[in-house]
């Protein structure tokens, strides 16, 4: 492993990396399928959400159609789930738009907010998320986040991996990409990262996917930090 | 004046309502002016810099230049001043550019940071400025203002008072524009802002422009609070 890199900022990948996504819609679907008298497996809806993710954020990276934030792609996801799940024709459209702010409250890792508390006082740290802002600062408020600023896909108006979402991060700061320090928990998005020259550091979350997760369960690429949780990467860094 | 509305975000304007501009600068010309053994008048000096800002983003909403960011303005501000005070040739590009971020060191008033960390428990809050991001975190850093998301120009690509600044603001928060409220020491500022919906609270900053400051002592228009300061704004939202 380098050397820690003169680092003036850290972004951080958000869904899996910072917070326990599956967990989260799975505990609000149950809550959701109590208040209609619907039964449904709610670890196999969050799945099923999540597993149109990245297809309709592919449709937007390749062209095909104009820059729209991720709440909107989240509601059209949720829209096409209901049937699959017995919830077809039970919820208003009112209440598919409040049960699409799931998202919005999701539950940190146990060494987040502490890790964050700490990071802070050094560096600048925000969300450089596909997650768009009004998810990204109520998702904070929700789960106690202290950012100094919310980036991401909204502010750059692309979906990571595409490469100008990290160089536009790091010009949005004012900042040589090697004082950019990426943060996630996911190999992919720290070597898209790395290729545009923002520095790197894995934090691996073995559950995110589950008890049987298979992949990212450790670093695969040459990192310049590789923590176990966000106070052992406060520890690296020194704060 | 009207019943408080069902405010959900306080989006603030930055420069005179939140920090002190005028003395900021000052300080920091007058430093650099002892350091490079060059004799000026450091207010005259801020006031000089501040005399160009409105020109300077004309430009930019007029249309007869494409988006630049503030930080690019003063820099070109900067440099065309020089001269007048007695500095030509004494600075480097990069002692211009270390010397621009004057901006990024500003002084809050003496209200500022306990009002906003109270009005933080209940509402998201967050800059509405012209200011581009880069500028508005580092000032946050060393002003200490609590933000939870860094709004303004760079996120909505046009300078106040364009209406789009505010709607767009609204817009991103997910919120309806009377649930946002725009707090402005400049009662033009919330003239614009309530024209597109938006609520709006006045705090006076008598002294922004110096002791003889003639404009914006008092609330001109309808304004849904009228506040001494941040304190009393959030014992008027109830926090």
């Amino acid at each position: 492993m380098s050397q820690v890199p003169d680092v003036k900022a850290l972004v951080f990948d958000v869904f899996g990396t910072v917070v326990d996504w599956r967990n989260s819609v799975a505990r609000q679907a149950a809550e959701l399928a109590k208040a209609k008298g619907v039964t449904l497996d709610p670890i196999a809806f969050a799945d099923a959400w999540r597993g149109r993710y990245q297809p309709q954020m592919e449709t937007v990276r390749s062209g095909k159609r104009p820059w729209t934030i991720l709440d909107v792609l989240h509601r059209e996801s949720l829209a096409a789930l209901l049937p699959e799940f017995g919830l077809e024709g039970k919820l208003s459209e009112g209440e598919i738009d409040a049960f699409n702010r799931a998202w919005w409250r999701l539950d940190p890792w146990a060494d987040v907010v502490s890790g964050l508390t700490r990071l802070k006082r050094k560096f600048i740290i925000g969300p450089q998320s596909n997650g768009n802002i009004a998810l990204m600062v109520n998702l904070a408020k929700h789960a106690g986040l202290p950012w100094d600023v919310i980036l991401g896909a909204e502010v750059v108006r692309n979906y990571k991996p595409v490469p100008q979402s990290y160089t536009d991060a790091a010009r949005i700061l004012a900042l040589p990409p090697g004082q950019v320090m990426m943060v996630a928990a996911h190999n992919n998005d720290l070597a898209a990262a790395q290729k545009q020259g923002l520095s790197t550091a894995f934090v691996a979350r073995p559950t995110e996917k589950g008890p049987e997760q298979k992949t990212d369960l450790t670093a695969t690429g040459n990192w310049d930090i590789v923590a176990r949780d966000f106070n052992e990467l406060a520890d690296r860094l020194g704060v």
